[in-house]
């Protein structure tokens, strides 16, 4: 079952070297989610081929334009492509309006439903499920209200072995207990253990985004142990005060994060504008931690092992 | 004397082709003056290197979403750049509320000063000047109010012929009269005639921008014996009823305008994102008025002879 993220656009707040503001596609099962909109998101979505039929969920971070410019964009572009289906938007106070405001002045007649969802993002909460999924929302240390996202597959049922219906002659009713874990009685009474019956189902995927933010060890609790986590790596370590400064941070720190938190593979991104080779980005990172790697645009990742 | 048009996005409403919606530049001498502001604007500012700090003034045609979503990712990118001057912003009512509200909720601090003049698109007007240039507006007919553009230099002072100064024995003090076209008077009373004394100033040119409009006669008027016209051209004359109904023109239609204004050259544009192949689109208009030419982003197109 599918589980992989889309980099879109990597680049900090200025566009440059064809690198452009953030955007991603995180890809599970037949759903698509994206998180963060910068602008020219919807052109990334032809130069990468998505399927804009299958974006259900929209989840922005933070309000900085580089982060939520291309959304008037991409919803005009659905409503031109015949979109009539939900459209779920979450983000920090201030997005309503935005968005409202662009469609009206725009004069956009939008033929689908827009479910805007403005939360607290100082509040850690679930804010999304689906029955496979579930999005949780983390706040980030930023200059202004930031939300870092967890998506976490739901635990599923145990595998049941039903070339065992027949040895036992298990009831096709009690095929639902034993696959949540309950063990099965015989017609005769015997007890057969639930480990003889079932095995374990795949373990549960996890991904976490966190951008912007600055280097801040109290949102490792909110990521600990994730397959892929996304962490922001603005600056080198030589650029550590200017990171502090403006609340982002460098890619070390991000490492350090990484690290600590125990994932199993870090993506950089959110790349200042200043550097046109990213290497040296890289290199610090996998120093501290080196299943490191570049949020690079058009590049996909997966989560976890199945 | 600089007199060009640099096309940044040429295609209709839905990104296509690597094509991006409506947005020009018009280099005037030191002045740069953007016209419409599509998504991606910024991006193309980088593509061809134009230099933003040359930019005064933006004239943004009409409120659909293609050609003013690109405005607030610009204006942070100034910004952000460290731009100190004034930016002068024409538009209809609405663009203030859409840009004022995109800098409040993206929490953007603006350091340099924006005037934004929001003008009656029915009413055609005198909207700006320099010591070089007018900028006219007059109304388009298209689904929401709309307005064209024209651009004419002022008529220069006539060329004082230099090297007639010890001829006649001419006063410094007399020159600026002479350059304004009068005759000069010696100092023994006798009269030399302006056209021995100076030639005729290169003639003014002037540009017009008509987007988005259905084919409308009553523009001609506006645009009348323009050097370089640029006209949309969305769709082909299979197109012609779809054009009318949605307040769009053929470039057959364009290039009827164009003849019937008698102006030079005529740039076609804002095409349909259903022509991956744009020939058609030139051929159609070539019949009716063969200066047309395609206005394919990052093509520069003189405007008059000079």
């Amino acid at each position: 079952m599918h589980f992989e993220i889309l980099i879109l656009g990597s680049n900090a707040a200025l566009p440059a070297f064809d690198r452009n503001p953030t955007s991603q596609i995180v890809h599970h099962h037949d759903r698509l989610f994206l998180i963060d909109c910068g602008e020219g998101t919807q052109k990334r979505f032809n130069d990468f081929k998505v399927k804009r039929s299958r974006l259900e969920v929209i989840f922005i971070s933070h309000l900085h334009g580089d982060h939520v410019f291309g959304l008037p964009g991409l919803i005009n572009s659905f409503n031109l492509n015949g979109r009539t289906s939900r459209l779920l938007i979450f983000g920090p106070a201030g997005l309503r309006r935005f968005v409202e405001t662009s469609m009206e002045i725009s004069h956009a007649h939008i033929n689908f439903e827009i479910l805007i969802h403005e939360f607290d993002t100082e509040e850690p909460q679930l804010i999304y499920e689906n029955e496979e999924l579930s999005v949780h929302s983390f706040p980030l240390k930023h200059r202004v209200p930031t939300a870092g996202y967890r998506f976490e597959e739901k635990r599923k049922l145990r595998k049941f072995k039903a070339e065992l219906i027949s040895v036992y002659n298990i009831r096709h009713e009690d095929i639902p207990s034993i696959k949540q874990g309950k063990d099965y009685v015989t017609a005769g009474g015997e007890i057969i253990s639930n480990q003889v019956l079932t095995e374990d189902p795949p373990l549960p995927r996890s991904y976490a985004f966190c951008s912007d933010t600055v280097y801040d060890t109290d949102l490792v609790p909110y990521i600990k142990g994730v397959d892929v986590l996304y962490h922001e790596a603005t600056f080198m370590t030589e650029l550590k005060v200017q990171a502090r400064d403006r609340m982002h941070s460098t890619s070390a720190e991000a490492a350090e994060i990484a690290s600590k938190a125990g994932v199993k593979k870090l993506l950089l991104g959110h790349f200042s504008s200043r550097y046109r080779d990213l290497s040296g980005l890289l290199e610090e990172a996998r120093m501290i931690f080196p299943e490191s790697y570049l949020a690079l645009e058009g590049h996909y990742f997966q989560v976890g092992e199945n």
